[in-house]
């Protein structure tokens, strides 16, 4: 069985090119240990119920596999970069070079765009901060191993796809807030940059009221790329006014091979 | 700063080419939570002090760099993979792409004869199977994240170079204890085909009274390849008796940037 971990993406810019390895996003994201464990099947099911998952299928068909069967805890589809960590889990189940399944489950969400930086995040694991917009294999990054234990909510999700084609200023607005956040890399500095780029992009709007509530509290919030998603750090009560949080701690180790299911390893 | 983790061959199966980017070894290693600080510097200096380093040199001219400084508490030539480690946190000084840097670091290896699979564990960290003999963008790999807390001590060098260039057997041999070990991937049996593989190739006299009064007092042991170096689990009060030993973790989080310099991570 393989587990990949989760991952919040907090600023992009994308870059779309005509080549999928070439297209990508610059940007800091992080992974966290909560994530997706992948086995083989006959088909693809997810949480035990067959689903259409093209970025799953793209993997699944190049690798001439049967089927995939992927357990999760996490909600599709609300910015914990779970298409990418279902293309890696899935890719990983077989044996070709792994930079090769890199590449491979970036190109799966690539052409299905579903996410553009998360594989790349999820190949490096930590905090990573994508300085280049392309396929695991080319990708400049710095990593951090960081410690953080931090809270979640979700309350939907937002259709990545969409917003990629439609929004034409993020990839200003993207660069900006990376340059931001390369001048001082800390938690303090992440949670700014992050709200920065959610507010100028406007993205931020159906999460407002949760990222001041926590802020009011005293802890500090931002939003997941992309999804009804907050993150937050000292803001597991403030949360709770709005549904029913979590907590995980920013995980470091990447796609791995494991015994058994678990919902956190 | 860069911080690379060691890393302990256990069993290692080597094949050289012409071209240095399809050398390496087969064979199963792990990384451990103390490693190497690189920093940019003028000329190469170790702990302090201007060495003669080839490995080393080699990626400060590769990436036109003025020089490095290192800085570790793990000594040099001992079987802590310390040379692949100094030139994986080298390379990482610069920016280029990840895949690039590790690749580098490699080649840097093979042509020094310093490591063949040194730097593919480095690269992808845990407990890493390498079931291809490449660079790590070519490498088929399974890898594990373990926890286990070991025991180290090391009473000075071995030759990797002319091991390497004398012995015949130990390719043949090393491909026999990894089917083994890939057989149970467990702890018990890493240490069972590690030591294996150590009898058989005979690499094991200059430590062997070591390894037995470990697994005298209960604990198992086995040889890091190449040194006169043992790592064994629960044996602590046994290794005190040829010298000092320490404790380290496997750890699993790879080459990253860190603020400043500590023991471990």
């Amino acid at each position: 069985m393989i587990f990949c971990p989760s991952a919040i993406s907090c600023i992009f810019s994308p870059k779309l090119d005509q080549d999928p390895l070439k297209s990508g996003s610059l940007g800091v994201g992080f992974t966290i240990d909560k994530g997706v464990f992948a086995k083989p099947s006959s088909g693809i099911k997810f949480n035990g119920k067959k689903i259409d998952f093209p970025t799953v299928e793209y993997v699944v068909r190049e690798n001439k596999m049967n089927g995939v069967e992927l357990l999760t805890d996490l909600p599709l589809g609300c910015g914990f970069g779970l298409s990418g960590a279902s293309a890696l889990a899935t890719a990983f189940l077989s044996e070709k070079p792994a930079v090769e399944l890199f590449d491979l489950a970036h190109v799966a969400e690539v052409v299905n765009l579903t996410g553009l930086g998360t594989v790349t995040t999820q190949t490096f694991s930590g905090l990573v901060i994508r300085k280049s917009a392309s396929c695991p294999s080319r990708a400049v990054i710095e990593r951090y191993v960081w410690n953080y234990e931090l809270d979640f909510i979700s309350l939907g999700s937002i259709s990545t796809s969409e917003v990629l084609t439609t929004r034409k200023n993020i990839s200003e607005i993207g660069k900006k807030w990376l340059n931001e956040f390369i001048k001082k890399v800390s938690l303090d500095n992440l949670f700014r940059c992050s709200k920065g780029f959610a507010e100028e992009t406007g993205l931020i709007e159906p999460v407002r009221d949760i990222i001041e509530a926590v802020e009011s509290s005293g802890g500090m919030a931002s939003m997941a790329m992309l999804g009804k998603t907050v993150f937050a750090y000292k803001g597991f009560e403030a949360l709770k006014e709005f549904g029913k949080p979590f907590k995980a701690k920013i995980e470091c180790s990447g796609v791995r091979k494991i015994e058994s299911f678990s919902n956190t390893v």
